[in-house]
């Protein structure tokens, strides 16, 4: 039974203010209150209050929507901004280990009042913070304090000019030098440059650099980590032989200073290198625990399903802002009517509904899926820091990583087509900076984007699929994973001779027949991305250019299907818990079909074209 | 024969300036300059020409890509150059007769240059100058001069805070006083206050109002335009009764000026109705040579045609500008490649060329689209001016205006997908300011909603298929129209009937094709929302009800088909004129097949669908 909020709770959450939401309010099926409660737990929103009324009360955080605010005005009370909210500690390391859904829901919580706040604070604890804790050793536990106390800020550069999703690409170098026991960190030419790195335009102090390690007499060992000091920490000026800069105007998160940054033959100390992953002895040998390059490499990137996994939360917090904006006004905006004298709300025409809610249902379903994603992260991280090299936990590591990839491209995708949505749906007021629908669309594009293009990293979902079937067809082994999400594949060719016989509309409404088609269409594309490549490589292609020649038509739906069918089998099965409040069942479970359903649709010519192929005639046709 | 630009024209289309694309346009199997021959003419070029050497040559019109300009200043810059057009006088009056695709070509240019210049100069020329000289008479023939010394500046003001797509719920008032030959325009609360009204939030003098006319003892006229002014030209200060301001910062187009005005009993003389649809007498009485309110309304706004042409050609522009970005940006970038050494144009990857090839070759449907149907326009109204009261005019007004109401929908979003495509195709880099992608989506955004909702709109074309499918049905009619482009669908039985036996992919690549499916389509989808409605209706529900209920799944795909047919017809018809150079012939064709197919593939699911429905088994799968 969950708990109620009657009574003494009523602080934590208050009755709406009166308006002209009143009316729509008043016909809810089910008490809001509860649903807050289900959704987030009395703990949580005990936690988010306490942020929210912080921002609330503090005048650094005021602001004007919609204001003309400079970009150097706004890159420094950004700064200040998050200086203060260390100051304000919301979160001590006892209550991370406690309750972990706290680490994303401090960064949704910033990305609710700004995306480039969250962005800031996320990039300086969460990825510098992060890659010094995860890739360096004792000798860098100096820095962490360092961090937390904001004495020393931080910001990770892996990306070049030329080279983003090519890491391995990546041209810094760092020569060894035995004579001074230093790393001499250079950049061979502008291409080379460090580039988009968050924090580093005006604010960073230090800087994770990745750079390919060169000891003397011997070949490179590959990108390793570096903590590097790029700025005087009094004066923000830079260090002797580093060049570094602002790039200037972006299309959103203006207030994060993205930066870029040559070094000239920058002497650092050996301690310098992170050296989880490998490390130079003062005589200039290099030693690793890994045997492998590429292991090595996989693992000291292996931070990056983490930065997917955050991003994949706060573009659910831009598309749950918008969703809430845009129906908020479509039940007070009216506009033509049965008659000339009576206008009805927007939200009551079928267009407006079409286009709105299947939102809203994505923003619970998303919600749900990066909540969940974040607690499998935590228990891969809690793996390896306990040193966990079990099978288990790199396949732990591995699965993780495909929902990741194709998660956030999911979820990235989904807000930046509702917030278009939104921002159409209420007309011209929607198009008003101070209604914030712009912002919220500028800021969540790069989510697109960073840490790897969506499309990119469609194909680490897809050749995660295709590498479990190639391993059961040749060698006979189970579709299983850790977290499960492939284990419906084992039953493929069943599956594939299934047919779905839903005779009403009424059924469908059950996200179980959605799932179902969705096995099915998963196990379909599946099959046939496998034979496409196959087929490919038998007529002459290399591997790289199959799997080139699979992607646009096979690998990236098979990818998305996969995602989408692993977000509603998780929200199927969490609206469906027997602890769901009775009175919040009809409606989770609406939510949950019209997620499940609206996401099906958009794959309806491909189920169309495969019961012709395959000779599946059993599909009913569902619509009107 | 086209004129060949050989020799003595080198100076009107200079060779590119050498660099990292001209590998591959050394690979390009037709002549470029050719193809700018024969898109534009060269009289057109080099009109175009004389416009931009005009405006690289002045610095007011310099400018920094991506600059961090304030609000106050950028409107006071793109005023300061709007002027400078003026005194440029690029176009004459004899000119714009002569060849009226000048006009489309000059805002053209300045919407590439930026979008809010050519809305500024676009609002106080076309919109306001024209409301002026097509709604007024005689009397109103001085503000012209006006007009174009810029001694005033005008701007449109019909929306209001609570209404802009329901004109008729439009409640300013304009009451007549015959003691003192006055009208008195007011505004009865906020929420009837003039809203979003381009050039109204700082700059413009007078303005074009469309209020509610009431003469004494009588009932209410409905709506007619009268020119006020609302601010003194030599102070800029708001007339006595006019509270009038800026809107404030948008999503784009920040050079624009959008205001609000309220009218507190403020007093213009008898002369500033804009009297052509009707006007009172200086005793009060109301003369009109339109006996019905409905037909004055319909001609009083039939200007939205021409506005909605405008926009339509400004969303090419931005497509056009967003494609050649991105697609420039795609030939230069490298990223992973057949091994680790060699990397590869990220164009190489089909993956890159089906995101972004599409849109080219939609921006070259779309832009001789956007040209042939400016001309049926300049055509409607040379007939509106010399007073041409034919059953065709009325025809050609009632095609153009379905034409333009789904043609501006199909436009602004073809543009608005696209630009988000570029800028994800060009990774970060399309994320910088500097490299514009975020300003041509911003700016093109508005075209998605002003001169009506492109949901909106949708409806009036599907409307106006089902009244000439309903005349057929009830009197037998033939469908006939002025431009032909509803003439096909006299044949719909028999078109139904019609099977694709099309065997091959090369097949396909012929236009033809998709044309075919397209009728079919179309047909199918007019039959389908006809007996929808129909059937709506008879199981009681209302007009209005009918309406809402049929336009998500049937109206809208109806309406965005028929005119992406119209797009496909037009330009098929275009690129196979005997006139094309040969050597253009293989490009163009394949422009036009790669649009048309492209477009029909998004309606795959609906073809599917019928084919079961229908038992239309004869359509063979095209896709790979």
């Amino acid at each position: 039974m969950a708990p109620t909020v009657e009574g003494g709770d009523a602080a934590l959450l208050p009755e709406f203010p009166r308006g002209p939401l009143d009316a729509y309010r008043a016909r809810a099926s089910f008490s809001w209150k509860e649903l807050a409660l289900f959704t987030e737990g009395e703990d949580m929103l005990r936690f988010k209050k306490t942020i929210f009324s912080a921002l609330e009360n503090d005048p650094l955080f005021a602001r004007s929507p919609g204001a003309d605010l400079s970009l150097d005005k706004y890159r420094e009370l950004n700064f200040l901004r998050c200086k203060r909210i260390f100051e304000y500690d919301f979160l001590s390391v006892e209550d991370m280990f406690k309750s972990p859904l706290k680490v994303p829901a401090l960064i949704q919580c910033l990305g609710m009042y700004d995306s480039s706040l969250a962005a800031k604070y996320l990039l300086h604890t969460l990825v510098f913070g992060s890659a010094v804790y995860s890739s360096g050793s004792e000798r860098h536990l100096t820095y962490i304090q360092k961090i937390f106390s904001m004495e020393i800020f931080g910001c990770f550069a892996l990306t070049e000019l030329s080279h983003g999703s090519n890491t391995k690409a990546i041209r810094t170098t760092a020569h060894y030098d035995p004579a001074t026991k230093e790393f001499i960190i250079h950049s061979p030419d502008f291409e080379a440059a460090k580039f988009w790195v968050g924090n580093m335009g005006k604010t960073a102090t230090h800087a994770v650099v990745f750079a390919k390690l060169h000891v003397p007499g011997d070949q490179c060992h590959g990108l390793h980590p570096f903590i590097v000091q790029i700025r005087d920490p009094k004066t923000l000026l830079p260090m002797p032989g580093v060049m570094v800069g602002d790039m200037g105007k972006k299309l959103g998160q203006n207030g994060l200073d993205n930066g870029f940054a040559m070094f000239h033959k920058v002497r650092v100390p050996r301690q310098s290198l992170l050296n989880r992953m490998g490390d130079v002895t003062p005589e200039g040998t290099y030693v690793s625990p890994f045997k492998d390059v590429r292991q090595r490499f996989g693992v000291s990137l292996g931070g990056l399903s983490s930065g997917r996994v955050s991003i994949l939360s706060l573009a659910v917090v831009n598309l749950k802002l918008a969703i809430a904006i845009a129906l908020r006004f479509s039940a007070t905006r009216r506009q033509f009517g049965p008659t000339q004298e009576e206008e009805i709300a927007v939200l009551e025409y079928p267009m407006q509904q079409c286009r709105l809610l299947p939102y809203l249902a994505a923003a619970y379903a998303l919600d749900h899926f990066s909540k969940s994603l974040f607690l499998d992260l935590v228990e891969l991280q809690r793996g390896h820091a306990s040193g966990d090299r079990s099978a288990r936990q790199a396949e732990l590591g591995r699965e993780i990583h495909a929902l990741a990839s194709a998660g956030k491209p999911l979820a990235s995708w989904t807000a930046q087509q509702g917030i278009q949505e939104c921002r159409e749906a209420c007309g011209g007021h929607g198009y008003l900076a101070m209604n914030r629908l712009g912002v919220l669309r500028d800021d969540n594009d790069p989510n697109c984007t960073y840490e790897g293009d969506n499309n990119v990293l469609l194909q680490q979902t897809s050749n995660y699929l295709l590498g479990l079937l190639a391993h059961r067809v040749q060698d006979g082994a189970c579709f299983r994973s850790p977290l499960k999400s492939v284990d419906f594949l084992d039953a493929y060719p069943s599956i594939l001779d299934q047919k779905f016989e839903v005779s009403s509309v009424a059924d469908c409404l059950d996200s179980a027949v959605a799932l179902a088609a969705y096995k099915w269409l998963v196990c379909y594309l599946l099959q046939e991305t496998y034979q496409k490549l196959n087929q490919e490589k038998r007529s002459g292609s290399s591997d790289f250019e199959a799997r080139n020649n699979c992607q646009v038509s096979h690998g990236r739906p098979l990818a998305l299907a996969f995602l989408e069918l692993t977000v509603v089998q998780r929200f199927h099965e969490h609206v469906h818990q027997p602890c769901v409040p009775p009175s919040l069942r009809a409606v989770l479970g609406r939510l949950s079909a019209l997620y499940a359903l609206w996401s099906l649709s958009r794959h309806a010519a491909l189920l169309y074209r495969a019961e012709r192929r395959r000779g599946c005639p059993g599909r009913r046709d569902r619509s009107s």
